[in-house]
């Protein structure tokens, strides 16, 4: 079980994303929910409007009810809303990151459809810790459209991949989220070197790694 | 409303652009204008001829009026009539970055010709920052063909590719204009990835984007 | 003659992997061998279960005999019998480290069938340096099938590429391992890059190369 | 007019050609010539034989004369014939780098023949900086067909593009050559990235370049 993380962590992973080309300019957001567990929901630290991740500081942080109140600090991420419906749609979320990460938004520029399977597992490692990553369709940023597709998807997958936009994870921790990124981003980086060549786990192989964790999911969203 | 930029600010910023590997060897050149809504025109700080912006320190800055004339430091960058043009023909402008990132020049030797449009927006946030992002011919280094060429497109885009060449990029500070370059670098390192096969936003979504930000854009130059 | 690596050397050498971009998330394990000559078989230090290699501290550290046993430190990662095998089949090697490099991995990919000859030798550095890399096919991690497959090469080979999953090294000293793996992961991207054009360095040139250093490569593995 | 390199910009910039991700392992040698002017032929400080330039010290550095004689050190880097036949062969070379980076050699396993005129110049920066690269066959790391070709095009170009092998760059400072290197890379990665399909400056523009710089280039070598 591992500790909560703090905001110096979350200023520490953010910083984190912009080294690893993660994401660049004023792209991206992040946050972390605390006490999630003892009040009911807990609060929310999330990385202020017009913020840079590659070079943040505490004072770019925004503390939030779960309600969307602002607690202190400067207005938040124009994404607030989608960073709150996801801990609302997953208790056990504590992390939320959303990047704009170069492969994993050139391969969505080549997949017509959204769907609940985009990400190829070209590893096991991705499967384990990624699951089965769904693509929605491009909605413009901040749109309502966009936190409805989120929402609808949030309480079954830990990753989405956004069409034309970048990525969107909640994890327990900021730690296992970043994982969650490098290897959705090393898999369609493999997919993209490969062009369609490059052959992924099998089938079998990924369902008995489901069954290992004792997941499943769902065939359709509605 | 953002601070203006020190010359400390261009030192770090020269030196990220290396460090994030936009530009290397001698390449490249930047400046900020000083000043510029309170005296006329303001004073612009240029890198000097033949200094490196990965290794740059203040001594590498030459300090100029907007007519030219060096008020102090060493020979300034050979470009230095393409950065006063610039700021000249957008009285906005506080900063300039001229660089050659590898993806936008490859990219750029595949357009056959000039083009008032030629970066695809695989992106909103390309466009919502960086807008239309006009190819100019090559044209020599230094060269009054290459200066008018800049001059004639500066008053209407944010950017402007240079074919075989690089990047000039003119914004409100160097934050700003830092980001759209790596938003340009981002989507033609894209196109490259996706060979012609990737599916920028919409014609649409575009328009949405202008509308909101009330911009127009030429069709043709003369 | 090189020195044995400390513990200290392990922490260095497990972080450079993450900062060269070889490693990433909760992947890889790496472990060295500490008194192999003098007393029998030696110790082993290997990096404990859920450690981030990138972020590794010494208490990260486990410290094994041969026989498995753990005399000091947290659980060891999941892969240490594969550690230990390979251990005893190289009495020579004192370092091993197993990664999931993108290239490597993504070469992997394209490749039908199991091979004891599986890296192309764009240079002499790589043959020089890792020889012939055979691949074994894809097993589920921490299985007897992947530690069996791994086994049965270790005798004959200084890296092993694992199908769909990543690099394992064992040499006589971390450099040497580090090294190695940056040989492997640079053919494999040359592969990539040249989309099976691309001319490695001859028969011949590999024949001489195997004559001055005084080794052969097995035909057949049973 | 530059100063002369010293001792610790010969560390300072070994080092960087790591950080650049141009060399890896133990590939690579580099050196200075210092007091080439003054005294006949001057001193050379030369990398050790199994140093890593990423990781160099001033200790593994060995001082040698023109004549092959070690001064103070541990033995040099195999490849020393080489740099002295280079310093003998251009007079103004202060400076030689050889490294195995990765875009350069992938570009060269397409080459089917050996040329003067290898790499294509995407760039005026390229074609002023390198002018005309040739590249010669491959040969064996250390062997007198290495060195005699090497020394038949030195006293012709700046740099030499070795095919399945790397580049070698002779240049008036460090920092002159460390540039070369960096335009060769991108226009060998621009290859790479365009399949061909990119259009390089012109003949006439290159044509322009060398008036300009008042340099002419073999057209054949014997």
């Amino acid at each position: 079980m591992e500790n909560e993380d703090s905001i110096q962590d979350l200023v520490r992973f953010s910083r984190m994303l912009y080294d690893r080309q993660l994401v660049h300019a004023e792209g991206g957001n992040s946050s972390i929910r605390i006490g999630g567990e003892a009040s009911p929901g807990g609060e929310v630290w999330i990385t202020r409007t017009g913020s840079v991740l590659g070079r943040l500081s505490e004072d770019d942080l925004t503390q939030m009810t779960l309600d969307g109140e602002v607690i202190a600090g400067d207005k938040p991420s124009k994404e607030w809303p989608m960073h709150l419906a996801l801990y609302k749609a997953r208790p056990d979320a504590k992390a939320i990151i959303h990047i704009h990460p170069t492969y994993s938004i050139a391969y969505s520029t080549l997949l017509a459809e959204p769907s609940l399977d985009a990400v190829p597992a070209f590893t096991s490692a991705l499967y384990r810790r990624a699951g089965r990553v769904p693509m929605i369709d491009y909605y413009p940023v901040g749109s309502r459209e966009l936190h409805e597709a989120i929402a609808a998807l949030a309480p079954h997958f830990y990753a989405i991949l956004m069409r034309q936009h970048g990525l969107t994870v909640a994890s327990s921790s900021l730690s296992k989220a970043f994982g969650i990124i490098e290897e959705i981003e090393q898999c369609c980086h493999i997919a993209l070197l490969t062009n369609g060549n490059g052959v992924p786990i099998s089938a079998a192989e990924r369902a008995a790694i489901d069954e290992l964790q004792g997941r499943t999911w769902p065939k359709t969203i509605n």
